[in-house]
């Protein structure tokens, strides 16, 4: 494609973006499908000569966009978003421009130098304290991941790296039986297994009980394991339950154990003063993660990582061969050394065009926004009567079930409610996803996406009791 | 930002993304710049409210871009390239609006389905059998450790993700000592130990020994050792050294031994049959690896690989927690389970877009054209008479040094050509980078950038030439 037509190419995309983003309201927010339905309309075989971007661009309108899931259709109310911004499309549109990798400070300078600022800039925004570094990961199960090899490497005195696993490692994990699906991962990968991943149960709250924690931690030290790491949840995808930061800390520190936090999804909620009782006893921790890729309007993949250690980390993942060898005099960040790929995307402009676009002040504002949706339509769900909200709504999720005011069994519940969600996501206005909690099948809406409003609330409000009510 | 203004910015940006590349020459492709050169324009502290987007653009305009390594100049000849292409930055900027989370089926049907389609796609144009199965990862880095993960459960029937390592669990893991450092930092991160991987020595070619490996495998079986992987590169990051695939695979069927080929930079090669000779003996292979975000003109990340046994893939990495299960009757492909992350970003979008714009002919031409660009370098190279082709040049990476016809000692042929190296990427004009052959210093010159032709390769060994000779 020479460059003229590039241009020519990408000025018509640009049109349709601007087209999607303004009516993306139209599309259903999740399409109609049955699995294959897509497959059945692309060639089997790749084509041997070049065709016309005419062609491809019909394609994708004609077969791609009816069959996605709309993220960003302010009906999204289902998981916890993806969210994207007209700053941060403007620029992931530069970023694929200069395609850079930005694995060392040599293969790109300014794209690492501005990962520190903007770093910076995010652990201020967020009321961290000063002793947290930050690093960009792709995921927040990434971050979870090199935390928890961290704790590792730094209680083994990075032998399991040398040497690998000897039985004199006994090493426990903790998370609550709400937290997210990552861990388990995490212990799996590291070799520490799932056996050695406690559970720990939750309060009426659903957040972690830290008497249940200690009680663990003792349990194990009497039969010879070493508790490792602790994961505290702030926000479990469940019901957004906030662990008890404070007092986990406390214990993590009586035993010695690794403390990570996992605020993947409301870690954004700490750009509010209000909300920064949720970090009480942030001293404690030694590592953190959360993803403006989730509620902070930037294209995934962007998940803020801090660690108080940028030495334990670097000497965990730390390798230099020859040809990665570089000869700046001054020390500089490698950040391909601060995680598990070499190769790495230049995320900090996206970052840095929405902190500056929206600015700090923009985005305290929409979170607050989202924040007050959400306490508003649980009141009125909580005034409907018929029915129920299933956890506290400490953020902007609501778990909530229909519960009908002539009596009925658990199963009846749990069916009723699964066929309710069925419906409604099948209207394509909408669309919400479920989770467990006490057993119970709950309808989980979460006000987060980067253009809800009011309207947007008070219409799946309406087409919930709609659809609910006999 | 309204959309209105969305829609004038990404004009204004379109504009100058078209004459960034067609200008990008203009640019030195490394930057002159010390440590903190970029940091010290940066403000300290997020603004608090936000900035006009004009502001923005400009100062990525007189800031950040003069701070970029320009990885897409085509006189980039450094480390191996990360392509884009016209048709890829199309592709990129709507999967940055759509920005869609493929982590399931259920979260994008459309985009699963493209994956498995265009994965079919690539895994015939590159000639694999039809028993692989391919998924993107974002890395070879992460599908290298997908790979040691799965050999690792797959041997140890699934206890080491549930029960840790046990001391029964003595593996070994096998390389050349030209394999890239991912190999490495996967044999740490899944608890197996540096200790127990084995760096196989090479040949004159930098190849892997058949009987070193043979021999260090029987080796760690009679000291009581399992040998679990042997890792065989198709074009090592060093020199594009060929390990010889069927006698190594000959011998981990003889020992049981998973294999796994990283072919991260040369895979795109297997596009031409005439390359295909470098998988003589892909049917002893369990899972391979190769970066079209590398050679195959897509942008970063998107790393294609390929397994045999998709259950034993699936099998390591599934979890499956209530607020993920979805209601498809039929089976289908959800592809959190396929790796570590469970955000995907829509890569496959991309891939389509490049295979079909470029059409299969398309690719092998650009890649035929890189090849021969190479030979005759090298050829030039040869003749100089005070140059020396320090490694075979199989595919399109020259390894060599400036040898001037005087005597002189190792050292101070190391010297001479590290600071060549130096003066050259410090016009600005070119980059290379270099690597250690037989302890030699010796510079690296790979021919792959998407827009290379004859005169970038004239004009670099034209000064090259001119900066080696006093």
């Amino acid at each position: 494609m020479k460059n003229d037509e590039f241009r020519r190419h990408a000025h018509d995309l640009v049109d349709w973006m601007a087209d999607y983003l303004e009516h993306v309201e139209r599309y259903p927010v999740k399409p109609s499908l049955k699995p294959g339905d897509i497959t059945r309309q692309l060639p089997g075989h790749p084509p041997m000569e070049g065709e016309p971007f005419a062609s491809i661009f019909d394609d994708f309108r004609e077969i791609i966009v009816p069959g996605m899931t709309h993220w960003q259709n302010p009906s999204f109310f289902a998981y916890f978003p993806a969210n994207s911004s007209a700053p941060s499309i403007l620029a992931e549109m530069l970023i694929a421009t200069l395609a850079a990798q930005c694995m060392s400070w040599a293969t790109s300078p300014a794209a690492t130098e501005l990962e520190e600022r903007a770093m910076e800039w995010l652990r201020e925004m967020i009321g961290l304290p000063a002793g947290f570094t930050g690093v960009i990961q792709d995921t927040a199960s990434t971050a979870t991941l090199c935390s928890i090899l961290t704790a590792r490497e730094a209680r083994s005195d990075y032998t399991i790296n040398s040497r690998g696993f000897t039985p004199e490692h006994r090493v426990t994990v903790y998370c609550s039986s709400e937290a997210h699906s990552s861990v388990e991962k995490a212990v799996k990968i590291a070799g520490i297994g799932k056996e050695h991943l406690r559970k720990i149960p939750v309060d009426a709250a659903y957040a972690m009980k830290p008497d249940a924690l200690e009680t663990a931690i003792r349990t194990d030290i009497a039969a010879g394991y070493s508790p490792l790491c602790v994961i505290a949840a702030l926000g479990t995808t469940g019901s957004t339950a906030i662990d008890p930061l404070r007092a986990v800390g406390a214990i993590c520190r009586t035993y010695g154990a690794w403390l990570h936090v996992d605020a993947a999804f409301a870690g954004t909620a700490l750009v509010l003063p209000e909300c920064r009782w949720m970090i009480e006893g942030i001293e404690e921790v030694d590592t953190f993660v959360f993803n403006p890729h989730k509620w902070m309007f930037t294209n995934f993949d962007c998940s803020a990582y801090f660690v108080r250690d940028t030495e334990a980390l670097i000497r965990t993942f730390e390798i230099l061969p020859e040809y990665l060898k570089t000869s700046e005099a001054e020390r500089v960040n490698n950040y391909r050394d601060w995680g598990i790929q070499l190769g790495r995307r230049f995320r900090a402009l996206k970052l840095w065009f929405v902190i500056r676009s929206y600015g700090v002040a923009g985005i305290q504002e929409k979170v607050r926004y989202h924040l007050a949706l959400t306490q508003g339509l649980a009141e009125k769900i909580k005034a409907a009567g018929d029915f129920e909200i299933m956890a506290p709504v400490p953020l902007n999720t609501i778990c909530f079930r229909y519960r009908p005011p002539h009596v009925m069994g658990e199963a009846e519940l749990d069916r009723l409610n699964a066929d309710l969600m069925e419906r409604l996501n099948a209207t394509g206005k909408l669309f919400l996803t479920h989770t467990k909690l006490g057993g119970h099948f709950t309808l989980r809406l979460v006000i987060a996406q980067t253009n809800v409003d009011a309207r947007h609330v008070d219409e799946a409000w309406a087409m919930i009791q709609q659809l609910a009510r006999p």
